[in-house]
């Protein structure tokens, strides 16, 4: 058994961070060494999630990089957007490695994340180290990454649905249009009035429609499979469950005479190595509560003849495969541990 | 004030029958005279929905054509696909004016009913006679009308979405995309696993994905629309609410340079005489839930200047502008009446 | 017809405001002439609630007594506690007439509320005319009330279960204890964890236990209707639901040879002038669903012989008949006008 | 490590089944060597649940009780009740370890099953070697049994909550007030309008109000604690919610001078050997869905002093510690493994 590795949760206090503590607490090549919440600073951890009072003794600290480096080797940043800028290059050049569960270290092109995101970037140098965190895409270059920026829950479940079509040419890349529903929880503890249970629940909508900043990213990856610069059509939705979100992904087909079982076999053998991903019989199209509490992404499809089109729909855990549970696959690759150590693989249900 | 018109609702037992004698019994002009159910004959209303006990003394009755059309001018039919079939020629043949919410009447072709649906017609010429109860589409025809098809939730959702682009030639009409998240109240009351509250809570999933049986009616409309034949992408979702639908439409637009408020002035144009249909402010889009209650459909929509595609959106409550507050309309237009006569414009918030 | 009266609404953001404008907008014999928003001064109020676009045009506005009082002759209060004190007695001194929904005038004895609420309070001569606004026990007293302090929800409900028990003697008053189960609109639109779709969503807890404000205000009427001072066991709980409130009321019967046929008998006589109350069949239990969007309580009960007690259970909108509606109740009566104009009785369902 | 035991499960298509299932896959020391369904009889158990088509390969089998004892030493029995009456018998005759969870084998007097339940019985004699499955009270007695009676939900949650006050002698026995709220999966997957989505969403009533067939279970035990026979009132709530269940308690207290610091101490001391209680610390009461996906039972409380009463909360996860893990936990107990073994401790949150 290999000597347990030390790691830091910076972000600790969010729907992020107790999911990482949640599951580092079971994960057995783990020791948690560090709680990091600004706000919740001095702030026993099951003060704010009681239910983890008879397993869990930590205390919230203030996320100093001196503090931090000196009880970790390993780092996840579960920081809202722009924090992580200031944190990473110094844990790193500590000898941490870092997890950054934010969009700071997704893009290839700086140039685009100031444009979605703002702000001035002064870590080109770093940045540039940085790998994207989609272990079915970029299992090999994880394993020697020092960071990691981790994808959101869209440009997951997204690219899952889309990158064997993407990758073998089998569709007109500029067809490509994702109507995604996803879980209110997506949203954080923050609090705004649309998060609010009395406007959330019952009721359906999209938001930000044609300028959700998950897009770039989405495209950038994309771009990368076409081998061509191409927009997508993201149209996000929030849909009044807690966890959960469903992509269904609509492209026109190169090849007409492709039938539904044709993809699947594709699917399937494009994520034979994947235990992450589950490609479902055909017919059967996934239910988003299937995920919920795994690092499962679940996929089914129909090509539907009349149109030439193909329908993919691939389902996770907005908060697992989403998020947390992704970071700490991603952790466990670049330890060389197998893959889904310490991740559910079978949820709850109903 | 005009004389009551007396009015029967067959399947009344059902969630369009619970609307329909709702909606009645507090409309002005109008008499309810007869309730069929053929599963609950002899039942009283009040056993069925005992919240409506300090209001309804009516007792579900086996639906015979004989006793409705003595009692009854006009009928509205909520039943099972294939029911109106064997009543409603009987019923307009004894001077019933019929009002049919099934698929029975939707369809100019019955061919593509055949089809669809299955089962053979000997009521071609009756069926002939019948008016698609579409309002913003097809008021002229309707005034007249002694036979009424009207449309289910997912068409005239749909159908109010895309028919300004359609009529206008917008947009191309190979490129349409619909992508529609359903309530579960949709399912009716019927006894199936997927509908119980222990599966149906919680997740989002497509179903019937390119074999829903609303696409050739939604294709009839629009091909007629388009004034050419054209197949249309169509996808349903359930997701976990009780009423509600929206929409969410992807086409691609033949001037690239049109903007969001170009299009919404024109949607503004085109729905202006329609009480039941309500243009939102640019950049807001509908929630479902603000259409509960209501016979209103709430649109709003964005141009992807990226992608040269608009998204429209459209919400309505399934079982009421996209079910039976929208027969209700289609007879007050039948009678002459105003056409929001009785019909609720504000739901009930949050 | 009798000329339009003409109403203000302070607090007209929150939810229990939009209750109010949605049925005003809607009552025969009212113009809203005055919309007030302390923090949305200023503000359209279809900017706050877009689906009310094509029927409100009216302007949130600083609330000043004088400018109330110059347009209205009759002012809803639907602020937070504390702020009545300040706005009602000049209100009510330059002609209006006050309805509070706050429970600022709820209490005949305010050393209880500044015990409960805090604050001290300087408009006792004002306080002691307030009449408490529930129209099933103090329709008389209303007739003529200036001043109204509007229950809220927790009392409603409360009240209306227990009111027949205890004005016939029928159970020990020491025995009762009460256990609520709350929609959680009920916590308003203001931002707090708690209310968050995430958190609320799925579960059900207690919370304030033998600490909620509403106790001493139910005690202070069951105390009245006992005519001997009772304290009360109270317990809210919030369920996942948005509106709709469920109480269910335990108490020792002094007579225990009386059976559930017989207290439906008694609370059919004790209510039969009250249009706002339906009292089930026996073996039937409200459903809280069956009252959204209706000014109605729904109460069931059973005995249990074998322990001697009776179990009451009383349904109601916690928004309609718990809080605005019931306010329009009281306002009908105090007008002269038929109890239950402008007020929903049938939900819609499901 | 101990040789890997050999686990039957009946009734393997329910929800009760599927978390068995579930959770003995991940159990370190049983191998699931048959899996029975009467109705499901040939079907692959992932044609019925195909989120565990990558974790399961089953078939589910008619439940012949030679083919079970062959192939297990011990059997879960999810089945109706009256199914285990014709099961156990065999089944203990041939050597297997028998887990009954429904309620044929929970009561020590067959009299109150026959009053309860119906039907007549014929095996007294195996019934009489049944031990009640709920570990914190009986865990010695269940260390020898071979036929165990599991408790269902709503005795679990409300005997964890007044065992150490009926125990200590702390309450007057005639005073408990069991208030329980229950998810709707407690219905199982049977079809009834009733567990419909559309009925059970946004609503919450009580049912079986003084008849439900868990009083005679919950008093027998109370009646052993108290030493005495005693009624309990018991009122069963559905709330919109899948999993999870609260009871609210309620008891006179017969020392008023206790405060709730006391009484936590108490409940502290009782449960100080039990894994699966946890006692929240004072002021703070439990959400139902902190317990989900675990075998946690989360107790708080409150005395209140104007009444002189206790008011104990409990949740559980109904299909966990209220059914399936609580049968997995007295497995561990029977084969001397730590109690809690394969059984989660911390849910997923939110």
């Amino acid at each position: 058994m290999p000597q347990k590795v030390s790691v830091g949760i910076v972000g600790a206090s969010g729907y992020g961070g107790v999911q990482l503590v949640r599951l580092l607490l079971e994960h057995p090549h783990i020791d948690i060494t560090f709680l990091g919440a600004h706000q919740n600073n001095g702030v026993r951890f099951d003060e704010l999630y009681p239910q983890f009072g008879h397993r869990v003794s930590l205390v919230c600290e203030e996320p100093d990089p001196d503090t931090i480096a000196e009880r970790c080797s390993l780092v996840f940043l579960g920081t809202p957007n722009g924090v992580a800028i200031g944190l990473a290059p110094a844990l790193l050049k500590k000898g941490c490695q870092v997890l950054d569960l934010s969009a700071d270290y997704r893009f290839s092109d700086l140039e685009t994340y100031r444009r979605w995101y703002g702000g001035e970037r002064t870590d080109h140098e770093v940045a540039r180290t940085a790998v994207y965190g989609l272990p079915e895409l970029y299992r090999e270059r994880l394993r020697a990454a020092r960071l990691v920026g981790c994808p959101g829950c869209y440009p997951t479940a997204s690219l899952l649905a889309v990158a064997p079509l993407l990758k073998q040419g089998l569709i007109d890349p500029r067809s490509v249009i994702i109507d995604a529903k996803s879980g209110v929880s997506g949203a954080g503890r923050t609090l705004n009035v649309g998060s609010l249970f009395a406007e959330a629940d019952g009721t359906v909508a999209a938001y930000k429609v044609a300028r959700h900043r998950h897009t770039p990213e989405i495209e950038q990856i994309c771009s990368e499979l076409a081998g061509t610069p191409i927009h997508i059509q993201f149209t996000p939705h929030l849909v009044p469950m807690v966890r959960g979100m469903l992509v269904t992904l609509y492209a026109q087909l190169r090849d007409p005479g492709l039938v539904s079982e044709d993809l699947l076999t594709i699917f399937e053998a494009f994520y034979r190595q994947c235990p992450a991903v589950h490609i479902l019989p055909s017919g059967v199209y996934p239910q988003t509560k299937w995920a919920n509490g795994t690092n499962i992404c679940y996929i089914g499809l129909e090509v539907d003849p009349r149109t030439e089109r193909v329908v993919v729909l691939a389902a996770i855990d907005n908060l697992m495969k989403g998020q947390s549970a992704q970071a700490i696959q991603v952790m466990n690759i670049t330890q060389g541990w197998p893959e889904m150590t310490g991740l559910p693989q079978m949820g709850f249900y109903p």
